[in-house]
């Protein structure tokens, strides 16, 4: 979503830091993240402890329990991650805001696709929009998603996410490409019709 | 939202544009307004010609295309509204934009609550802690949406939002003050547990 506008170029080194798979990102009020590259999601829990994924994030991205008045609220990574902390006085973030900002919206808008195939269908068509690479009318996506993070992400069950993604890939809506990539066709996608 | 944040408090009066309820706000690419007084709604709408809210916003909030990767976008006026014309390249709407954000994501929660019931009573607290006054320990505030409104905005059917109001009333879970006005108790909220 911000891969063009990393607003900064110029962090020093000592503020870089990388982390595992499934790490959480240190918090504290003051404290802002910007991802150089990897996946995260911004997560909270109800008190039954089913996780509910806030967004998505890719390189361009800012975080921190500033942003969200949400709590419990984490950042998880779902690939290795690199992210640089940033003085949260400093101005030239405003991009990555606007950005996030229309991010939020285009998931609040999928969330109210009522039928999940559908629903699924669009989360995907935004995915390869945001994380993938088009190639003639095709857009290629290495999804490092697991179904159960889709599910989390765009409120379904597992077990339907995993169902569904098989009936996409056999009415030729979706195509494997390899064991975690995959190529779709966004054209008839209700973001971007 | 915004209450105590309106980032401009000396704007040029020639900038100010009053508009009427159902009205909607012009729109180009370099203009963005934000709202003096009023509550306005973000849309967009399907190929069938089906409303979704993108968002409810209320004094302090910014708006503008720029803002929104989602086509078409328009900016309706809930109650009569007072907004001014801003600058696209002056600064200090920062902290507008952190409260979009934050906004947009709690939104986003609530969309992912399954039951319908459950999902009115959270939208509904939103609604209160956004627009609404605390007293002791019930919030007050005046519904200026219409059923409507807030099935487009939470992804339900109109007669369904009337039905599980009847029956919040019933549950005393809110009260009715008069025809707009309602009181109700967020305690039990799943954003402000």
């Amino acid at each position: 979503m911000l891969k063009s506008r990393l607003a900064y170029q110029t962090v020093s080194t000592s503020l870089y830091r990388d982390f595992r798979r499934r790490e959480t990102l240190p918090s504290s009020p003051d404290l802002l993240w910007q991802i150089e590259s990897g996946l995260a999601r911004s997560i909270t829990w109800t008190d039954k402890g089913k996780i509910v994924t806030l967004g998505l994030w890719g390189p361009g991205s800012i975080f921190g329990e500033s942003l969200s008045l949400i709590r419990p609220y984490d950042v998880e990574c779902i690939t290795p991650l690199t992210a640089f902390m940033l003085p949260r006085d400093s101005g030239p973030y405003l991009e990555s805001l606007l950005d996030r900002v229309s991010c939020m919206q285009q998931l609040y808008c999928i969330m109210q696709v009522k039928h999940a195939k559908s629903r699924l269908m669009e989360f995907l068509c935004w995915l390869a929009r945001q994380f993938g690479r088009l190639e003639a009318e095709w857009y290629y996506f290495d999804l490092h998603l697991s179904h159960q993070i889709i599910a989390e992400t765009i409120g379904l069950e597992r077990v339907t996410v995993t169902r569904m993604l098989g009936g996409l890939e056999q009415e030729g809506l979706l195509e494997r490409v390899s064991k975690t990539a995959f190529k779709i066709s966004p054209a008839k996608s209700f973001l971007n019709p």
